[in-house]
């Protein structure tokens, strides 16, 4: 079981505090009235002793250990899958350890590791048989706030997305190289080409269909991690789930264009009130005043922007076909890391349905 | 019937010489070789005067006139949907009237008016009953480079299709806004959004999921076009076809996210090497060397690139999943209408094949 207590201030940690998304943490943190007792925000040799304001206080940037991390109610691990590898078992173990709340791919499809977006599977978490919760990839996270409510109405037969995905989600170097190199564009004489470090090819003005390593079955590890990922918070093993992951020059709101076939009939009217009303959700469907899912409305929002429902024309009454945004750094990220930390306090039964 | 004589230097005229498509088009006429005896570039009266340098020497932008563009052996008009409709007819009326090819929509879903992909229907064009042709809207020229050699060898069953559209779509002035824009942005302060006037939000480093006007049920025109062009180009009059069209910030180059379910088993391999030798087509489907169809590969290219070719996971041994992308400009307009001329001088029932 993995639980931390109701209403009682913790010792919170960050391992990789300074990253993009460690530092979305802190800002969820604050933002959530998250209950902390301590902050320890651990970091690299390199940012050791840099001091980070907080609602708490100013807060230095520690050298991480695992001992310090033990230390811990509750740890945040955003590095890398290495370093979560090596570490978040460590952290993890005995009663006296943290519980940990892991970014990485590491665990995500080990069967013994909660894979969770809180308001579809707290459960997983809390009855996790150890203390390490894995955080969804994010494009998953994104889009099944859309799916489950679906699901659970109407059946899930397939589902078939396309993507276009923000920079952050190489991190901050992935940002810098959009914004570095759309500057070297812009500034320099036409067809001049923005170099690339981070991304596989210039980012800039430019897509690349090509996130993460190509697999055997060739689709890439990103859109198996939707497939991968779907079936297990939806605990559907053997959904038909098929992706296009495209890196798009956007810099941290992931967009989805989903098209699904259901077991009962949808009404397009009906899906979109269940959608209007289900957590985490905020109906952006308004054609007529030109509303609709995009990373200028979505970026540094909580909720995932849902909306283009429109009954789809290959799937017919059993058809429906949508758009969806969210903020890649916080549902794709922080924010659905510190929800599982909340759901966690919750007792085991209880729908997590956080007001965002 | 529509036809030009083969091997004869022809009267050439273009509407909208000075638009996007414009220039594109004299460009083509130039690379391809074609037959020019004598080229009249007609523009507003704000044109009028101006000198354009080309393969045939000087030309001077014409005030447009009926009359004057009868005197044609082929009219090229990109100009508006509005142009097209007051015009085209008037301009191609009579044995003594000029070949029209309309990039507009004017005309395109009129039963008399061939619409026309010279590799995939070039007869449509030739047995038109009158001599106004259609070019299609540049999405679906795009994608059926690839969908109609699939359809012919497996039977196309279902299409399902999201898009990465240029701001070329909307023309030179997309173009700049987009140009404008991005360097507003990032010359100024994080955080700064750009200025939109073209575009129904603003562009740069944001998408947008609205293309051309909402239908009643829900899909946008462009979305819907789609629908309609491919079912008419490829006579396959009730195949299901959805897209979902979003404009990102890429200049002139459309990428194209397609899965299709076939009617017989298909193959990767099988697949893979049909595409590579069909017409139009450029494969870049090397996923080890970091190559598929990418706006950066694809622009000032006239073949569309296909890629990213792998078995469908939804559709399994019946399913196919790719990615294109092909210059908007060229294969999606400029190309397109030239190559038509090219065809309605072979006769009748010959494959039109052009080398690209």
């Amino acid at each position: 079981m993995a639980a931390l207590p109701a209403n009682t201030p913790l010792k919170v940690g960050i391992c990789g505090a300074t990253g993009a998304v460690g530092k979305e943490i802190v800002g969820v943190l604050e933002t959530r009235g998250f209950p902390v007792k301590e902050l320890h925000l651990f970091g690299s040799e390199r940012s050791s002793g840099k001091v980070v304001e907080t609602k708490w206080g100013k807060v230095e940037i520690e050298a991480f250990s695992v001992q310090k991390a033990r230390e811990m109610d509750v740890v945040f691990i955003s590095v890398s899958g290495d370093f979560s590898k090596e570490y978040a078992k460590a952290i993890a173990e005995g009663d006296d350890g943290a519980v940990v709340i892991d970014n990485s791919s590491a665990f995500r499809y080990d069967k013994d590791v909660a894979l969770c977006v809180p308001e579809i599977n707290a459960d997983a978490a809390r009855k996790n048989p150890n203390k390490v919760i894995a955080n969804p990839n994010c494009t998953t996270a994104i889009g099944i706030m859309a799916l489950f409510p679906l699901h659970k109405r109407f059946g899930l037969k397939k589902v078939i997305m396309s993507t276009y995905q923000a920079a952050s989600g190489a991190g901050q170097e992935g940002m810098d190289e959009l914004r570095d190199g759309a500057k070297e564009v812009v500034n320099s004489a036409e067809g001049t080409i923005a170099k690339n470090k981070i991304f596989a090819h210039p980012l800039p003005f430019n897509l690349i269909p090509h996130i993460d390593v190509f697999q055997d079955n060739l689709y890439t590890k990103e859109e198996m991690k939707v497939t991968w990922e779907c079936r297990k918070i939806m605990d559907i093993p053997s959904l038909p789930v098929s992706c296009t992951a495209v890196r798009i020059p956007t810099f941290r709101a992931h967009a989805e264009s989903i098209v699904v076939e259901t077991e009962k009939p949808i009404k397009v009217d009906e899906a979109r009130d269940l959608l209007a009303k289900s957590p985490g959700i905020a109906l952006a469907d308004e054609p007529a005043n030109k509303k609709y899912p995009m990373p200028l409305t979505a970026s540094k929002k909580y909720p995932v922007e849902v909306g283009r429902i429109r009954q789809n024309i290959v799937f017919g009454d059993h058809g429906l076909e949508f758009f969806v945004c969210g903020d890649q750094l916080l549902r794709g990220a922080a924010l659905n890391a510190v929800l599982i930390a909340e759901a966690l306090a919750e007792p085991v039964g209880k729908d997590f349905t956080p007001k965002l």
